[in-house]
């Protein structure tokens, strides 16, 4: 992509009414604009974040054997009616009559919804256990909506549902997807820690939040922080192995502070591994048994002969959500550099020539390099502008591509200046610079 | 993946409720489900063509140089005003009330939200042309839903947006979307005639409806036959080129029955050329100038100093209605045979053994091809059950996956009966499908 082509509107200035720093930094490299209160829309920049995160929830969601479906936005009240939640659910819930003054609702979760789904085409044991899960937008009418995409009204959410014929089963989905989470994050070079959590108005009595650290974050946790040093490799999908990564991450206290109880911390944790900060919710993980199945009638025939209501669970990640948790956990606002990983950039290299007006021939000669790299499938953007190179390297550390070629006067021969955003530039051959890329590429 | 896994609820007859062809199909094999009127869930199977359509839609516009956004689904009344349309919209347009009591509303198209994106983001000629899209859900409260997702209520659209700063300009913009649909069409295996057409509630001067043939279609079309003779190769992305594509088009009569003048079809083609027939709308580009920049105010810095309004023009392309429309193109209703184009079947490649009850070692054979076809990447799904044979190729037939492996009684040796769906067997070797597969693969 050439910069002078590309629709990304940068602002000179932070923009004064964003109050944290990936509503600043959002708004500032034009990655979203706000349409009303608390409604975004996604310019390209955030657009191509928030789809690189979304491939990755949906690669780890399909690891598991879950199966993607797509529910629509709008909902009938009737179902919401039949498990009691139309009236509980309060103001949250954007209310809509149509035109046949039908009472609609726009979706602010689904488990009614793949509740009917399910209960219309499943009927025996053998059909079990079903994973299902979509990646659709929700709408919550926040009363005050904030902190840009954090906390606002319309927002992209993967949420999964878990149909198991007993507690047992049903637990072991539950394992797959707290597996799946811890795997998501890491990939998405997120430290996010599960916490023992309340139910809400989802219900149950088994929950998991998954939180990453973040002075801005609106949850409070506590934790014994030797569970930072936790993660999941050697785990599998295997009822043993995923029993113990649960026992693995649960021997150390970790609560949110609806959970928090101040005697039980200083019992369990030592003073010199208590934590006690911030966070930001990134997934949340349930299980319910039949709260839905059992006011929905959704049953299925045992071995026996016998019917019964399945066991459900569901699964949450906010995956809008996240392009502001990842910025939040790893822009520095001090030096303006973003670090985004490498699974995620916007791009993955940015090729920064020094352009004097009235001389193309600078541009033609990165050229080559630029359609090099973007022929080896590495996402690049060159800047094609006269600006001066100071301006566009803080650009490019803004924006937040993690690697930069930089071709000024000094350059000759056969090295360019290569440089991690915010470390010390090398002069490598562009056959180094491939084989360096094209290695990140395979792990990512 | 495992059809006793998979979530593909399918039913042993066609459902009386559907009229038309695809929706009895998508009802029928479990492609959506419906949740309330005009309002479906899609399941695993209708997901998996629909992404396949989508991913088609988008690479054509991104070789066209357009950049992809994402407007959201909730709009505010205010833009709305603005142009003038708020009003004219009538019913069609879901009005939703706020908890604030703003009037909102579901985005039925996004010509004032993207022209206010431009306005606030754009400011001179030099950044022109910009060309920006984007795929997300609409909803239009259709009085009378019907057709299952072909006229429902909520569906999944691509527009998209074109700026520029002369007229001029502004054709050659409308030109690389006329061009670009061909391609998107021909890849989606649909002839897709564009006919000159009324613009309607867009508004404009210049517009072209692109249809296909369909006895179940709603627009009626009336052209020279030899229209259809024609094809978009050879065409470049270059003003010349696309506008001699245009006239190679345009020189035969073509239009939908709001366009329709019967005095003028007889002088223009000649009885044996008449064609008088149903299609299926798919896609409708729009010229329509400053109709929405000039009341929101969005103007450039032209070269003299001076400002302009900007030219712009719409391109949509209906996503989910193109599922049905393939299916109203391809399916045989009487043979219950469908035949979806490779780039867009649910699966490629239906791996069939006969499999006794009690008897699992036949499974265990066919294992290693599934486990080799997916490995090289052909979507691949295998039928455990202990179905008999001819039920198992019945539903695959139906399901519309394209090429077939069947591994009954007689099969033995190296040899594999090998089939594309409909057409006559054939024994080959693993590598010989292989090769079949994988040519196929690489060009769709």
């Amino acid at each position: 992509m050439y910069i002078s082509k590309a629709f990304i509107p940068i602002l000179k200035n932070n923009p004064s009414e964003a109050k944290i720093k990936s509503h600043q930094l959002m708004l500032r490299v034009g990655m979203i604009k706000q349409s009303s209160a608390g409604i975004y829309s996604w310019l390209p920049l955030g657009f191509k974040v928030m789809k690189k995160i979304e491939k990755i929830v949906r690669e780890e969601q399909n690891k598991i054997g879950a199966q993607e479906i797509l529910m629509p936005t709008i909902q009938s009240s009737e179902i919401w009616k039949e498990s009691g939640r139309y009236d509980d659910y309060g103001d949250e819930m954007l209310r809509i009559k149509d035109r046949q003054n039908r009472e609609m609702l726009y979706g602010p979760t689904n488990e009614e919804l793949v509740t009917d789904i399910f209960r219309s085409s499943i009927k025996s044991y053998k059909s079990l256990p079903q994973l299902l899960y979509h990646i659709q937008w929700k709408f919550r009418d926040e009363v005050r909506p904030r902190f840009g995409i954090m906390r606002c009204r319309e927002f992209y959410m993967k949420d999964a549902y878990s149909f198991d014929v007993s507690d047992e089963d049903a637990v072991y989905s539950y394992n797959k997807f707290f597996l799946s989470y811890l795997k998501t994050f890491k990939r998405l070079d997120l430290t996010a820690i599960p916490m023992a959590a309340d139910t809400g108005p989802i219900g149950g009595n088994l929950s998991h939040e998954f939180v990453i650290l973040a002075e801005t974050g609106e949850s409070k946790i506590f934790t014994d922080k030797r569970i930072f040093d936790l993660d999941s490799a050697g785990s599998v999908i295997d009822r043993k192995s995923l029993e113990d990564l649960r026992k693995k991450y649960e021997q150390f206290y970790s609560v949110t502070d609806e959970k928090f109880n101040k005697e039980e911390f200083e019992k369990e944790v030592l003073e010199e591994n208590r934590l006690i900060t911030k966070g930001i919710e990134v997934g949340h993980i349930f299980y319910f048994g039949d709260k839905y199945s059992k006011p929905l009638n959704a049953a299925v025939d045992l071995p026996g002969g016998k019917k019964d209501f399945v066991k459900m669970g569901s699964y949450g990640i906010g995956v809008s959500r996240l392009v502001g948790a990842i910025i939040e956990a790893k822009y520095d606002d001090k030096e303006e550099i973003m670090k985004w990983p490498f699974s995620v950039a916007p791009y993955e290299l940015a090729i920064i020539p020094m352009i004097n007006k009235n001389e193309t021939s600078a541009l033609d000669k990165v050229t080559n390099i630029f359609k090099h790299f973007e022929s080896i499938n590495i996402d690049t953007i060159i800047d094609d502008t006269d600006e001066n190179l100071s301006s566009k390297i803080k650009k490019f550390n803004l924006i937040g591509v993690p690697y930069q070629i930089i071709i000024g006067k000094k350059s000759e021969g056969d090295l360019l200046e290569f440089k991690e955003t915010g470390k010390d530039p090398q002069n490598l051959t562009i056959d180094q610079i491939t084989k360096i890329l094209t290695e990140l590429k395979a792990k990512n």
